[in-house]
């Protein structure tokens, strides 16, 4: 039930839902449904057991309010039993992430980077292929790194679009979810008091101290408005005189570059700066966009928000590592325990196209992915770029989703390289391009010993549903999710696979969503698995403190308990980028086993009665199913 | 239109609205509206001036969709013009703080304090009087301090009672209010984009930046949940042997006094504390009260935040000295530039009668009053009390408005002397007392030279709408004010005189009412003077910035402007106790005056647009009233 890194269609073919990480869970968890969880060893500590709590029982429920006509239309048409397969944890594949350097390790260190493997990455039909050596790519034969299959995954995409509009099974899953909601309800009323007697028991912890990731940040505005104001005004008092800026072929200074503006960084407030999203942005990304313009200048986000600029990003390097409290005094590289990172492809191949960067989008994405591809080959030949992938944790794809391409992908869509046109492709396209290089990139690192990278896009936040149904295919773990709400059999189907959703309630309601109208409670409640992010702390908060104050407005409008907001928390570790290390030491050696036994409330301070229902109430969702499938 | 401690009846008969500080106002106004604001003398520098901007004009509006005969019957029965009265700022009587001591001066030197007057003073029907000496007392024969006559208050009480309840005039006040609301809202949208580039323009000086008073904090929950556990930790290490509680006679130290509570700090967690508001303090005053008992022991209360215990309250002293980042090395004295006081009285002379603390409720208000008069009439006789009151800025009055007292305050209710059942009496019987007295007080006050004190009750919580009325007929300021949801016409009258309201919507999320249904958005935008206040961050906050989480989550919730939050912050600073020198230094030297004059946008970053519409706004709807009574 924990994001992966297995590639999609690795191991065997997929239809509609069976996600390998999804339906081998119910054979497992059948049997957890008929031994209560209750039953632990005895020399298991007390804080681990389960304290007895009143279990919402529904006697002869069978798809609540269903028809049997319909459930089992849905269930029977739909959903195929797995072959013969039976669950073993180990066959999980869980991402590999770097583990932080040890005291004194120099984490910019390059001489145990491993050896070249020879190897020829080349790219074809928008995939880059590895072989063993130039004369077997000249005669494309790529070593076996399977790949999510081009038509497959048409196929499968197909099925899926169909399965969203089936009358049938959109009826049962609304049901399902409005019983999921119901079910929370009377749970929560019958129990937060013993949930909370539980919190209260457990000695050390409590909200303010247990681990608490923010899932979803763009470095880009990663400090908050009055931050930024304040570097500004100390990099022109110290800076004036430097050399910053190339305007129109001629190198100005700082100075030269305000006059040029007809600013003087003195007189700058907030509210000049003019970064901060307001009303004007509420269904406007492109005005948001334009945001990240101090004072609408887009010399000052080069300067100041930019890595390729005069001074090789040096003053974004800084504002970063103050936002990190990194005292490390290493120059321009940016390196924090506290921070992981993500690379954010922007889906604007129409404007690097139209401007004639690049002849098409196959070009693109060799751009994006064959120097990672070289690097994992062969470290040594750019041992910048291998060091920093170390530390990278996974892709992201962004842009305005409510954009509409006007493409549907196809079969007969033009592949990579013959994608000439100025036109963008459909957020899918991107997704399955992007996704199936990830997916090779992963088994050669593996293979390796390297770190893995996951996949994490922006998702759901506007635009089409086929969006949610593109990253339910391929992603780790999505960013926004909010258009779950438009599709009842999407959103069972994050709840069954229980993917995890990076929500960010203050950005939404700065740009497409009203914060009391925001379905993160919903969510939380019928329990997909959503995390609290800040997306951009410095267009859409205030303190000092970012993701506390997401984290206190969603408590106070949705009136979370403590124990939601503890449950909250640690789904942000789970779904983060923390090494295993890391992960067991904020969450307990067994983070990785399902429900209460992979809890730890000493370090999360989530209830286990909490932890128990989640699990008993997954496991009779799947059973259900399972049961749907027998009928059959 | 500024909140004054002029007493109530004090200079001439108040019959309804005619509050001495309000219906002055609209013969200056009139002028105002005849002749735009916008012809400023030449001299004025430009950030004074308003811009041009968008007014929202109404030809022959005369009573927003009222019929002639309900408008008419409205003003006519109800409104009388004022006596020949022509309005001078010189009349207002504004309230008297305390400056803060200058750099090195003691706050707590005693040696400037006043001579005796040898006066003598004595409660006589729930009312001390002063008189020159003690055979003058004792032939009734007090100094001439006029105070609020007891039977015209229940006579204009009563009147009041009917006018809110009275048709016409309801209809008149609601549409009225209605017209408020769409105006600010087209006002807005013409000029929500000018008034930003009044505040863009404006160097220096941003939302952040510009002075924000917290209006409305308990002194027992001043501190947030994660510093008063801190604390607890911090004191049981360093006191742990130290003899701090009598436990039944036993003089008991810290460590045993935890022992006999069968906890250690070391094992204490914001949980376990349990000092925070949750889903169960919901339309729960009671349990709310029981909050302020960390872990639910009333011992540890006791202990870390009153003022009466073995240790002389040198624990909460402690703490509020941090919350003030005060590092004056006073021992338990607390003073700080940025802390101003009032004395908060709660009504409870019920359990205090119930216990036999006091005979009769005349005793109770001599306890609280005889003592302030004593110190203001002989200063030295109590040099503690008397430096104390310097700093004291006002009354408050407390308690769970949601209980009804069951009495009805009438001329037929007995003194003070002679209410001696243990029944409370009603909302309006202390309210009453208690401003008669200060209005009392303060004359004998003014005239010596010292700070005066004003009246701010919590009222409008909940229970009933008098509570509105009463504190509309005596108070400077309230706290809360949600309940004038439920009265049109107490709301226009709110509106009218401009008394002052300081919100805590995070509170009454806890408490009365969530969130987006707080009035606070709506009544800022009719006009209503209202301001942001925490109320007590150790049960409704999160971060460590209380009183900006506050500010941060309207802004998100209702999607505030910068103006509006500037013009928020500024009413805060004008409704606060902060002294004339401090408030010409936060607000600009002319803060007395009305309308755009009165504002310094350099100081208070709120547009001089949002200021001409405020005031132009009053004046009309002030006109409104006075065409109506000349037509009569």
């Amino acid at each position: 039930m924990k994001p992966t890194t297995i590639p999609y269609l690795c191991s065997f073919t997929v239809r509609g839902i069976q996600r390998c990480r999804t339906l081998t869970v119910p054979v497992a968890s059948a049997k957890a449904t008929i031994a209560p969880v209750v039953s632990v060893e005895v020399d298991t500590p007390t804080y681990l057991e389960v304290p007895d709590f009143q279990r919402v029982a529904i006697i002869g429920d069978y798809a609540s309010g269903v028809t049997m006509d319909d459930f089992e239309l849905s269930s029977s048409q739909y959903l195929r039993d797995i072959e013969g397969g039976v669950f073993k944890p180990e066959d999980q594949v869980q991402p590999v992430f770097t583990t932080p350097p040890s005291n004194g390790e120099d984490p910019f260190d390059t001489k145990d980077l491993p050896k070249d493997l020879g190897y020829v990455a080349r790219m074809k039909d928008g995939l880059i292929y590895v072989y063993n050596d130039a004369a077997a790519a000249d005669k494309h034969q790529p070593k076996d790194l399977p790949c999510p299959d081009y038509n497959t995954f048409i196929d499968d995409m197909n099925f899926l679009i169909a399965l969203i509009a089936q009358g049938p099974t959109k009826t049962y899953c609304h049901r399902r979810l409005k019983f999921l909601m119901s079910k929370f309800n009377v749970h929560e009323m019958l129990n937060e008091m013993e949930e909370m007697k539980e919190l209260k028991m457990n000695p050390h912890r409590d909200f303010y101290n247990c681990r608490k990731v923010d899932t979803h940040i763009h470095a880009a505005a990663c400090m908050n408005q009055k931050h930024l104001l304040r570097f500004i005004k100390k990099s022109y008092r110290v800076d004036a005189d430097r050399v910053v800026h190339n305007l129109k072929g001629r190198e100005v200074t700082m100075k030269e570059l305000f006059e040029s503006l007809h600013l003087h960084p003195y007189d700058l407030t907030v509210d000049s700066l003019d970064v901060h999203a307001g009303r004007q942005t509420f269904q406007r990304f492109d005005k948001f966009n334009a945001k990240y313009n101090p004072v609408g200048a887009s010399e000052l986000r080069d300067l100041y928000l930019k890595t390729e600029n005069h001074i090789s990003g040096e003053y974004f390097a800084t504002i970063i590592k103050e936002v990190a409290s990194d005292l490390e005094d290493a120059k321009y590289q940016v390196f924090s325990p506290n921070l992981k990172w993500m690379i954010q492809v922007p889906r604007i191949y129409d404007i690097f196209r139209g401007r004639n960067f690049v002849p098409h989008f196959g070009k693109m994405l060799e751009n994006i992915f064959l120097p990672v591809f070289q690097a994992t080959i062969d470290p040594q030949s750019n041992p910048d770029l291998s060091i920093f992938l170390k530390h990278v944790t996974g892709f992201d794809s962004v842009d305005d989703e409510s954009k509409h391409s006007g493409h549907m992908f196809s079969t007969k869509s033009p592949k990579p390289e013959e994608w000439d046109i100025v036109k963008n492709p459909s957020y899918t396209y991107y997704i399955y391009y992007m996704y199936a290089n990830i997916a090779v990139l992963n088994q050669l690192r593996r293979q390796r010993g390297m770190n893995t990278f996951t996949f994490r896009p922006h998702c759901g936040e506007a635009g089409a549903v086929t969006h949610l149904l593109a990253s339910f295919m391929t992603a780790d773990n999505i960013s926004h999710g909010l258009n779950l709400k438009k599709s009842p059999v999407l959103q069972y189907l994050y709840f069954l696979t229980q993917i995890p959703i990076a929500m960010s309630p203050l950005s939404n309601n700065s740009l497409f969503l009203e914060y009391a109208k925001n379905p993160l409670l919903e969510f939380h409640k019928k329990g997909l698995v959503v995390s609290l992010s800040t997306d951009d702390p410095m267009q859409f908060h205030y303190t000092k403190e970012p993701l506390m104050e997401e984290y206190a407005i969603a408590a106070q409008v949705f009136k979370l308990s403590t124990c939601d907001m503890c449950e909250i928390s640690r789904s942000s570790v789970l779904q983060s980028a923390l090494s295993h290390e890391e992960k067991c030491h904020f969450l307990g050696q067994d983070y990785l086993k399902e429900g209460p036994e992979g809890n730890d409330i000493r370090k999360t301070n989530v209830a286990q009665i909490r932890m128990a229902y989640r699990f008993e109430t997954l496991c009779y969702e799947l059973n259900l199913i399972k049961e749907g499938l027998k009928s059959e």
